[in-house]
């Protein structure tokens, strides 16, 4: 399958790098067509990735991870073009996070918006389904690195194919089925956004980032 | 130990009761000396429970459990009276659920502020420690009813010694330390706080309360 993902950064980097061990064709989009993480991303996947704008990118993706900085995701999905988008799944691992006003950072949406909404808001032909999110990326990509691969994962967007492509993903990526919780439509997104505060202080309390939680019960 | 519980719902009823079968003496505190719903906790537990007013409540505790609507909660605690909470723990276990504008709620207050905080600030001289918020109310008293106990509670709050003593509570309750994890300062109870849209969430996609979550690494 070919695959867009937008964002340079470690997230982007992660999920790439492991839609190319499984085998899928993947572009790597950003604002300009020479970034320079970009071009290291493509030089170590030597033929199996590519690179280019963002628009470049969903052009070329059949599906599209956004994987940039929550608080710029809408401009850089504006710059993607909606028509290279429409009808394709977007799937939204960002969370809108600023950190203008310091440390820990603020949600630049919450409670009654999250940033999955204002994406499938925005880009209404599109297919918005939020996930992985929660946790650090290198668990999203290798849930088994922790607890026997046994913790919990959530999926949320208004369409019940997308969710059921992105779960299929999920899967290869490591997830078992049961860990995989489908939490509803996009408003869901605004719980699994507003865990960050949480996530940010487990963490900070435990000096240790590669944690999740798994539901008991 | 003289407790007082302040709220005459599930937390309040549950939490008192707990209390008092670990051997407490517990007033419970609503807006009017003769609400119906204390009296007949006060009648179940012949003789070891009194009700009164929440100023009642709070002159008689020597720690006051915070069990009402988080919405609530800030008039409650200013009808308890400064004077009669001064020095004392407020183990506050409410969230600002507002209900106002439909299913699901928002938060009243959240992201750059906590209702944890708010009654930290509001009662200076207070000792404030969030706590339980996190789960149902059959859980706070009662973790061993599922995962044999095996799953994640939270403290929270400026001061270490009255943090500890809370803890100590908790482990009556049936937390084993392992599982109490100290997030911080009160300005963690924005984490705690925040993280009710997903339980909400995750209730309403597995019709189950009875569930918390387990931090797994």
């Amino acid at each position: 399958m070919k695959v867009a993902v937008f964002g340079t950064g470690n997230v982007g980097d992660t999920i790439g790098s492991k839609l190319i061990e499984l085998g899928h064709s993947v572009m790597m989009g950003s604002r300009t067509a020479d970034n320079e993480k970009a071009k290291a991303f493509v030089d170590k996947h030597n033929g199996k990735a590519s690179a280019g704008t963002f628009a470049d990118a969903a052009a070329f993706g059949e599906i599209i991870f956004n994987c940039t900085a929550g608080v710029g995701s809408i401009e850089a999905l504006k710059m993607a073009g909606e028509k290279n988008m429409n009808g394709k799944i977007i799937v939204d691992v960002a969370n809108p996070l600023d950190f203008s006003k310091g440390i820990p950072p603020s949600l630049a949406v919450c409670n009654t918006n999250s940033l999955g909404e204002e994406i499938q808001k925005t880009f209404s032909q599109t297919k918005v389904v939020k996930a992985l999110n929660t946790m650090w990326c290198g668990l999203m990509v290798n849930p088994t690195m922790i607890n026997g691969g046994d913790h919990s994962t959530f999926v949320c967007g208004n369409d019940a194919e997308a969710k059921e492509e992105v779960k299929t993903i999920l899967k290869l990526f490591g997830w078992a089925e049961k860990n995989i919780l489908d939490l509803g439509d996009i408003t869901k997104a605004r719980g699994t956004e507003m865990y960050l505060p949480i996530w940010l202080s487990i963490y900070g309390a435990t000096n240790n980032g590669a944690f999740n939680i798994k539901i008991v019960s």
